[in-house]
């Protein structure tokens, strides 16, 4: 059984590095030729060119253990996009940002829950009510990857710039409701309503707990070790422990372990040496193995032959419009509105509108809880990587004449 | 489920750092503790005394799941402990260090296997040959571990003293000779005779391919790395594939995953900027998170309330004196002999005496392959820590009055 998770392992790692590189070489980001490589390793076309071959290279034996290995990784993860939110960078630009976040929010929020009633029909499975269908949709399309988006940045050097700031922030800021938004799905999702409001009512309580208690502890233990000359282990093993007793707290409490284990990761502050003692022992070996384990589990649910009639792929086409139409249309007017210019308006907008894999790992929680169908799964997977891979191109070609100013 | 594991990870994490704690306290090293606080957690202690904290705390289902985990962390611990080795220092003091760890393998291999026969009626698992009993043992006792006592004489400051390069090159020597022999043992063990030879042929191959053509290959790529001004997570990603693929290659000749990622770790230059990145990488989270699983793993399996009666108890403490009689004496006589004074000889012999973590890995693969039974098992994991344990207190008798001198 080792021998098979070994295996598996090696496949996905290595897939992953060629896939990405691939990317790469076109100028996308190459966690989305890594999240490709896993999709492909999967039913979409190893499994179904070779299913030897997939037997092989992917045993079915490894997959609970892959499965926990990607959870795993996808809690460290979600720690480290927390760690990488600046609490006080939210606090420069109040005005623009919030209201641009809050309408590339609503505006593609309501649009998904609109479309729930079209699709309802046909991509609901059985005995979901239309409320968390709705409300799962809505969430789904109102997600914008803020590490992805950030990579984005970073790679072309434009993370100084002044829109570079305000669209970090305001991915940073998207983010943060968007994870409530979810926690609140998955509260009413799992349970009856007394049950739901006891669920958000304790979400709210234990964030607050954490924005409060736990920012001073986390503050105060940051400073300690910031004066200490030695940064050892200590200090990784103290945040990981803090970590996984977050991540064990929102379980209980009914929403999902990568909402704890980001909350922990937002409370720590960012520029501490511990912050960036832990995300540099962490990152690497995160991006190298957890996450690669994660694109293989997500590609082994992902069923493109799922979507088989052309009215399927209109559907999908049709999904990726509204998502586009509500975060790009919605982030475009409200950057408009309050006074940025129509290129910037719709730079910021096609920035929002990337997804990366915060929202494959939303679709994932979504395919547990049983809320979407495999099939409707599989075109919110293409949807995710569409809206993804139109950004860096239409950034570069909006970008070509005149370059953004740095901020001071 | 991803609770449970979460649950027991949290316990176990949380034990390792707090039982590591209090014996680093009594000046023992941590990672002993560590090892005692995942027997406490097993049948020895918290099974025996409540069943039910136990169920709470380490949930029967996470078992399989921290299993892979503990696995895949000795894989990556013993990588490290390969690229801790320096092949380059075996070279100095050739005659010396060569002539010790030889003796220091051969005379406790010989008292162990000799035990065997004292042993076999009593502690031997149903259907095992003596052969394979005898020579299991003969490892089992000839063990030294590496990296405990690397941390050992680094703890005082020793590792760069004339002794101390002499210890740490004859642990080396040993580890290495312990590694092949433990090789053709499994092999030995695991099949028929003709089967055995040809994993032995085959394990001599793999050997010396990895040594020739994969030590080359090694020394291209990690040049090539050293001149690159940026090192990245693709480093990181190429020595992990390369560690799984060597695993996955020894698993196939039929000795343990564990060897091959030794090998790998071994022909990795020491010195070179990968070397230490890698190491810088993965060094704490696999001592933070991995090996403490690999502790609990272990408790789990090892229970204290199986050695019950005087005779056991009288039993186990003659496997500790053979133990330390083999290889403390072993490796005095032959310190003795090749010219070192009486007092050096003896902290040789101590040193050499440390078994740590490594026993305990061989220790689960005798286990697993069923060359020993659950109660012997359990008596090697107590010979394992207190031959360990001893190692501190009497380095520091031995040294009170006149220190090692630095080497030059």
């Amino acid at each position: 059984m080792l021998l098979s998770v070994l295996v598996a392992l090696t496949t996905i790692m290595v897939t992953a590095r060629l896939v990405g590189a691939l990317f790469k070489r076109f100028h996308q980001p190459a966690v989305i030729g890594e999240v490709v490589g896993g999709i492909l390793l999967g039913p979409s076309l190893l499994g179904r060119v070779s299913p030897e071959a997939a037997a092989v290279l992917l045993p079915a034996e490894a997959a609970p253990f892959l499965g926990v290995i990607a959870q795993l990784g996808v809690i460290l993860y979600m720690f480290l996009v927390g760690l990488e939110l600046d609490l006080r960078v939210l606090r420069s630009r109040v005005a623009i940002t919030v209201a641009i976040s809050v309408t590339s929010i609503i505006v593609p929020f309501a649009l998904g829950a609109g479309m729930a009633s079209a699709l309802f029909e046909t991509l609901a499975p059985a005995g979901v009510g239309f409320t968390s269908f709705a409300l799962f949709l809505g969430v789904s399309m109102s997600i914008t990857a803020f590490p992805v988006l950030a990579r984005i940045l970073n790679d072309r050097g434009l993370q100084r710039t002044d829109m570079g700031i305000v669209a970090l922030t305001c991915a940073a800021i998207n983010d943060a409701i968007a994870w409530c938004l979810l926690a609140f799905v998955v509260g009413v999702t799992q349970s009856t309503t007394s049950a739901a409001v006891q669920t958000v009512v304790l979400t709210a309580v234990y964030i607050t707990l954490m924005l409060t208690v736990g920012r001073r502890a986390m503050a105060a233990m940051v400073e300690r070790f910031d004066r200490s000359p030695r940064i050892g282990e200590r200090s990784l093993a103290l945040v990981l422990v803090a970590v996984l007793l977050s991540a064990v707290a929102t379980e209980f409490i009914g929403i999902h372990a990568i909402f704890g284990a980001f909350l922990i990761g937002a409370i720590i502050p960012h520029e501490s040496v511990i912050a960036r003692h832990v995300t540099e022992r962490l990152e690497d070996i995160v991006r190298v193995m957890f996450m690669p384990a994660f694109f293989a589990f997500t590609g082994l649910r992902t069923e493109i032959g799922l979507v088989n009639t052309l009215d399927d792929w209109l559907l999908c086409g049709a999904i990726i419009a509204v998502a586009t139409a509500g975060k790009f249309g919605g982030t475009l007017l409200a950057s408009k509105t309050v006074g940025l210019d129509w290129r910037d308006s719709a730079a910021l907008g096609i920035l929002m509108n990337t997804r990366g894999l915060v929202e494959l790992i939303v679709l994932n929680i979504g395919l547990d809880l049983g809320v979407i169908s495999p099939r409707l799964f599989t075109m919110l997977v293409i949807m995710a990587l569409v809206t993804t891979m139109m950004t860096a191109p239409i950034l570069s070609a909006l970008l070509r004449k005149r370059p953004w100013a740095v901020a001071d």
